[in-house]
């Protein structure tokens, strides 16, 4: 079957079952979600840390303590059917695993946070070519000089993704993705990337660069992995996250998110 | 000084030193907010609670155990700055006051939901006339069948506030109102109350009964007043709200929520 042509359940089922590079491109359609899970301890703060950031950590759901599924993956595991995971301790990155089960304890609370794959769909089928998807690649996304709004423990710079867009298309670019609200919306920056603290582009933080054609601006939207960085920032005692560009993809439609 | 005219600062001191009987009409163009207030041990539940219900419950500030005041009131003391607070306890009203200071506890977090004062300023610049501001009255608000996404302790059902519109104005109020959905946004429900549970629009549940003139149609939006049906119905041990149609006036401006 083409990955495209997969609904999110088949999806998950091969994350469970099988190693996944990627899951761009997969279930054409369906909303795919960043995920941070954290002890109950710190899950005040860190809703609170999405409220108050809300374009690079859209909340799309939350599964409370105990919970491992929900009406957005029904028959799901959070902890099995996203394809790799990151574990965090005390802020550093300590494994990279395929089933996060043995790290995962009753008393996590898991978020789920928008991603910009959703308004890649809006992009492509509105005419506009990305460049990492005609490249291959993964997206490139780098923490910035932006700071978060903190709220209790968490705090931390904003992350961004970045997509190289002709001079005549970044107008359509941020009409388009300012309809997605709640998965990141409008462009945060467009342009010289030294004003938001990036000094080499091809030297991403997260994911992998992406050449820019003669000509192109950066454009640089809010990203899903900004949590990643407050955890690294903040130093909760264990966090687990999915690996950036391995997301879940849920049952949910991209089209749901869109306004008016 | 005319009341559209006043800053936020302004309408906030009115509301600290003297009676008000509503702050529908004062501070043109800045965001007004519903109140909810709950100790620290409700705040995670409430906070999921506003975040799985969206259009009723959409969280425009939160201030943590201990503050009183945040950049939406700078200056200002959120326990004093509301015309008139409601108390309750174990899901009860017991008390009405112009100040709460003597109910609030330090370890109460403070949650500012958004209100459709925002949108109606914007219907009203539209050239679509509401009735209840015609009539001179607060907005009809309605306790409804539909069940809110419980969260935690938290439970309850949909309160909506209802806006009789001719027929010929009804899609332009929608098209309008989804252009903020982090101010309740499009209508919940167009036309027959009975679908929703509301037998007798003549009786509403909050603010006051508007008439409906001839070949109109009623139309229903997600209320900030959901959280307060959801106190009832919860039984938190102690809640401080503001008093229906007497909100917080924030320096926020109503431009801010408006997408795309």
């Amino acid at each position: 079957m083409q990955p495209a042509q997969m609904t999110a359940a088949e999806v998950r089922e091969l994350a469970r079952t099988q190693h996944m590079t990627t899951t761009s491109g997969y279930a054409a359609g369906y909303m795919q979600a960043n995920l941070l899970a954290v002890s109950q301890e710190y899950a005040f703060d860190f809703l609170l840390f999405a409220q108050r950031n809300p374009k690079s950590c859209p909340i799309v759901g939350v599964l409370e303590a105990g919970e491992y599924s929900s009406e957005l993956l029904p028959g799901g595991d959070i902890r099995t059917d996203i394809p790799s995971y990151r574990i965090f301790k005390d802020g550093e990155l300590v494994d990279s695993v395929e089933d996060a089960t043995e790290y995962w304890d009753d008393d996590m609370v898991g978020f789920l946070i928008g991603c910009s794959f959703t308004f890649e769909t809006a992009l492509v089928d509105n005419g506009i070519r990305l460049e990492h998807i005609e490249q291959g690649r993964n997206v490139a996304m780098y923490k910035t000089s932006i700071p978060c709004a903190p709220a209790g423990v968490f705090s931390g710079p904003m992350v961004v993704s970045m997509r190289p867009l002709p001079a005549n298309q970044v107008a359509d670019a941020v009409r388009i993705t300012s309809r997605y609200p709640s998965v990141h919306g409008a462009p945060v920056h467009v342009g010289n990337p030294e004003e938001i603290g990036i000094t080499d582009l091809s030297a991403p933080d997260f994911g992998e660069a992406v050449e820019i054609p003669e000509g192109y601006i950066p454009v640089f939207w809010a990203c899903g992995v900004t949590p990643q960085a407050a955890v690294m920032d903040s130093r909760p005692r264990v966090a687990i996250t999915h690996e950036p560009g391995k997301m879940l993809v849920t049952d949910a439609r991209d089209n749901q998110y869109q306004v008016p």
